[in-house]
C-alpha cells in the first residue's frame, strides 16, 4: 500500500480489492465503510466466471474527521481482508502517480501525455524520461520534465540502459513505467521486474501482421481499419493483458505514410486512456484479462 | 412489482432501486441479501451529483432453496426499503417482458425486433402489433405475432386507435410499448398514461433539423454524420429522457435516399439496444436523465 | 461482359476498367463517352503506386437515344481498350446481380441479405440458397427464395455438395457466390473456380486467434473490440483480398455468448456492404488489395 | 490563382474547378493535361444533383520539363475554362498554406495544430497567432510562432482586434484564418471579408443545445454522444457549410468536466482534419454544402 497524501475535507479514498468469490463480501466491505464513518461515493464490482474471483473498486469519502479516516478505515478493513484473503490497495483519488517514461525517436505519445498532464487531465507526475534517442528532449524541456539520454548501440549498452531503468524506478519510487514507443525489446528479467506496472502501446491490425514494417504490410493487404492496443508488459512479447484498443477507418487511397500518421494518432489516444485508468486505480488483473472499472 | 416466473436452481433475481443518497445503503441492501441466503452475482450503483439520488441494480442468486428465495428476500428487504424510502422493483432475469409494438408503414424496426426475439437475443414477448397501415402484416405473420390494423384517417380514428392502445395495454398486461416508427403524434393523455414505459426512436442529426423531410435538409446542409436516438416518450415531443444514440459517417456523395437507408439501419440498431436494456431492467430514471447499468 | 437489361431513358451504364497507368487514359475514355453521345454522371479513379495499374469506374447516361447507346459506346470504347490493353466491363446500374447463397446453421447473414433485397436496398436476385442444414429454410420460404438442403456428413457428400454448387452456378448463370456463414472449408478446386466472384465473411479480432472457438479465446484475452471481415475467397484460407471490415466495442463484462451475438451483428452488417458494393460494380482487384469506389 | 513555389521533378500540381454540369467536361480537361505533357496522378469528381454543378480535383505531374509545366498547362486550360465558364484554381501539392490562427484562452486546438505542423503532418505555415488572452503564448513560443496579444474588454477593442485581423491577413498574404476556439463573435463585416477562407470549430450534441454552458445542458439531458463540427464562417452564426464532424460515446457517469475534456479532444481532431483538407485543396463549396475530395 502506498503512502497517502495529506487529507482534506474533499479527499476521497479509492479501495480496490479482489478475492475468491462467495456470499457476504459486499456486506462485509460496506460494513467496514460504515464502521469507519465513511460514505460510498462510487462503487463497481465484477465476478469473473472464468477465474471464480470477485473484483471491487470503491470510492469512499469521510462523513466527518477526514484526517483520521484512513486509520479508522484500515482498522475496520483488516478483519475483512483477512477473512476473505483479499488482495487490496487503498489510495487517495487524484494523487499523481509517479511515472517513468521510456522513449525512442517517436514524439507523438510523449507529447500527448505531457500536454495532458500539464492541463491537469492526467494525474501523473513524471520525474524522468529515459530515451535511447535525443528526439523528445525539447518536448521534455518545454514541459519541465527531466530528460536523460543513453545510447543503445550494442548489447552492453542495452543492459546498462535497463540497469538505469531499474535504478530510476528505485530512486524515484516509480509506480508506473510507460513505454511510449520505446522501440527496444525488454529483457525477460526487466519484464518480470516490472510486471503489472509497465504499459506498452503498439499498432494493431485486422488481421495481425508479423515482422518488419507492418504498416506497409497493412497497405499491401488493403486493410480497412488500423488501430492500436495498450497492454501490460509481460515476458510474452506483445501478448500481455489488454487494457485498451481502438481503430480508425482507412481505404485503398491511403499511402503507407498516411497510415503511419493515423496509426500514431490512435496510439497516442489509446495509450493516454490506459495511463489515465492506471493512475485512477481502474485496472484490475483477472488472469490474462484486465477488468476496467470505468 | 411483477409476478415472477417459476424458479429453478438457475434463476437469478434482479433488484433495482433508488433513494436519497446517504451512508449505509449498500451495507443495508447487501445485509438483506446475506440474510435471505443469497449471493450477489452482478452489481452496479451510481450516486447522482445532480439530483442527490442513489441508484442500484443487483443480480442475486440463491445459495440454496431457490423456490422460497423470493419471499425470504422480500422479507429481508422490507425494513431496508422502508427506512430509506426506496423506489424498488424485484424481477427475475431473462423473464420476457410483455411488449406492445406500434407501427406505421416502415418495416425495419419491427423486422429487427422480431428477428432477434425469435433468435433468443431479446427477452420480450409480443402479444400484439397495432398499426395504422398494413405494411408489417406479413412480417408479423412470419414471426407468429398477432397483428391488428386500424386506419387513422381523421381525428376520431386517431382517438379510437389510442383507446385501443390503452385497452391492449390492459388486456395483455403490457409492460413496454415500443413505437417502432409509429409516425403519429401521441396525445398528451396517452403520453402521460404510458410515462416511463413507452420507448420511441427517431433520427438524429448534427445540427438538428426542424420540420418535414429532415434527411433532405441534412443532405442540403451536407452533414457528415447521421444517427438515431431512442428515448422515453413524454408529453414534450422528442424531448424525453435519452436511452441510446448512435451515428454513422456519410459524405457529400450520399443521396437523400441513401441517407434514409443508413438512418433506418441506425434506428433499428439503437432501438434494439434500448428495448433490450429495458427488458433487462438496466434503465433507471434520474430526473430528465437515464442511468444505464450495462 | 454481361447481357444488359432493356434500356429506358433513365438507364445509366457503369464502366469499370483497369490497365497499366500512363498519360492520356482519362482523355481517351472520356473521348469515347463524348463520341457515343454520353454524359459522365459519376467517376472515380485510382492509380496504384504498388502495382503501377490504373483503375476507373464511370457511370454514364445517354444524352439521347438510350436504346442504342450501348452499341455506340462499345464501338467507341473498342480502340481505346485495345490500345491500353484494358480489362473492362460494361453493365447497367441497378441490374440485380444473380447471387447464389451458401448457408449452414447460422441465420443472421441470410436473414439480413434477404430482408434488404426485398426492401429494394440490395440489387441482387437469389435464384437459390444451398445449405448443408435446414435452419434457414423457413426464412428462404418467407422471402420466396428457392432453398435446397444437402447434408454433408462425409467427404463424398462434401464433394457432391461442391459439384452441386458448380452446377447451380452454371444453371442460374450465377455472378456472385456469397458464403453467408457457410461453415465448410471449400476445396482448392472450388476456390479456384469461383475466384473473384465468391465473398466470405468471418469474425475478426485484435489480435487474431487461431483454432476453435475464437470468441471464447477473445473473451479469455479480454479484447476490447470485436469485428468482422468480408473478403474474396481464395485458396489461401481467410486470406483473400479484404473488401470491408468493422468493429464494435466490448468490455470485460460481456459473456462469450454476448460476444457471439455482437459479432454476428457485425458479420451481417459487413457482409451486406460487401455484397452491395459487388452488385454495384464498386470493387476492383489490385493484386492482393481491393479498390473500393464508394 | 496563387503564386506557385519553385518546381522540381517531384512537383505535383493540383487543379480544382467547378462549373455547370454537362457533357464533355472531363474530356476537355484531360485533353488540356495531355496537351501540356502531363499525367493525371489522382482525380476526383462529383456532379451535384442539388445545384446542377460539376466539381473536380486533379493532381497532375509533368511527364517532362516540370519547370515549364505550369505555363504550358495554364495555356492549355484557358480555352477550356472559358468555354465552360469554370471557377478554377491551380496550386502545387504540399505548398504550406499561410494560416492566421485566432485564439482565446483554450490551448487544445492551437497545441494540436502546431504539434502536427512541426511534425510535417499539416502543410501550413503560421506567420501569426492573434489572441485576446495570454494563455497560448508559451505554446506559440515553443513552436517558434509569432504571438500577439490584444485584450478585448469593450466594443472599441473588439473593433480594433478585428481591424488587426484584416491588417494581418493583408500583411502576411493569409490564405486561411483558423478560429481555434476564438470565443468572440465575429462582426458581419469580418465574416463577409473572410468568407470561404475562415474555419471555425464548435462542440456538437444530439440534440443541439442553445445558450450558455452546453456541456452542462448535455450532462443534464444525459446525452450518449458528444462531438464537434468544423465549418466555414458565414454571417449566419455556426450555420456555415459543414466541413467535418465526429463524436465520442459517453454515459451517465461522466461529469460535466469530463465531457468538456472529451469534447475538447474531438474539437482538436475535427479541426485538424478540416485544416488539412483545406490546405490540400480538398474542399469545394456547393451552395450551402461542402464537397470533400478525400
Amino acid at each position: 500500500m502506498n503512502t497517502i497524501a495529506p487529507h482534506t475535507t474533499d479527499t476521497q479514498w479509492v479501495l480496490t480489492l479482489s478475492c475468491v468469490d462467495g456470499p457476504g463480501i459486499v456486506h462485509a466491505i460496506s460494513g467496514a465503510v460504515v464502521a469507519a464513518g465513511g460514505n460510498i461515493a462510487e462503487s463497481q464490482q465484477f465476478a469473473s466466471a472464468d477465474t471464480g474471483r470477485f473484483f471491487m473498486r470503491l470510492q469512499v469519502e469521510a462523513v466527518a474527521q477526514p484526517e483520521t479516516f484512513e486509520s479508522r478505515f484500515t482498522l475496520a478493513l483488516t478483519p475483512v481482508t483477512e477473512r476473505y484473503q483479499m488482495s487490496w490497495r487503498l489510495d487517495t483519488v487524484d494523487r499523481p502517480v509517479r511515472t517513468l517514461i521510456l522513449a525512442s525517436t517517436a514524439t507523438h505519445c510523449v507529447n500527448d501525455l505531457l500536454y495532458r498532464r500539464r492541463g491537469g487531465q492526467l494525474p501523473i507526475e513524471v520525474p524522468l524520461i529515459l530515451s535511447n534517442h535525443e528526439t523528445v528532449r525539447d518536448i521534455a524541456e518545454f514541459y519541465d520534465v527531466p530528460f536523460e539520454h543513453r545510447a543503445i548501440a550494442n548489447p552492453a549498452e542495452r543492459d546498462a540502459f535497463e540497469a538505469r531503468v531499474l535504478e530510476a524506478v528505485e530512486e524515484h519510487d516509480i509506480e508506473l513505467v510507460v513505454l511510449a514507443r520505446y522501440m527496444q525489446i525488454l529483457s525477460p528479467a526487466l519484464c518480470a521486474a516490472l510486471e503489472g506496472r509497465a504499459i506498452n502501446i503498439h499498432h494493431s491490425f485486422l488481421p495481425g501482421f508479423k515482422g518488419a514494417n507492418p504498416y506497409k504490410q497493412a497497405h499491401q493487404r488493403g486493410v480497412k481499419l488500423i488501430g492500436a492496443t495498450a497492454h501490460f508488459v509481460t515476458t510474452d512479447l506483445d501478448e500481455g493483458p489488454i487494457i485498451e484498443q481502438d481503430v480508425v477507418r482507412v481505404d485503398h487511397s491511403y499511402s503507407p505514410r498516411e497510415l503511419v500518421q493515423l496509426g500514431q494518432d490512435e496510439e497516442a489516444r489509446v495509450l493516454r486512456r490506459a495511463v489515465n485508468w492506471f493512475a485512477e486505480n481502474r485496472i484490475l488483473a483477472d488472469g490474462a484479462r484486465t477488468i476496467i472499472f470505468r
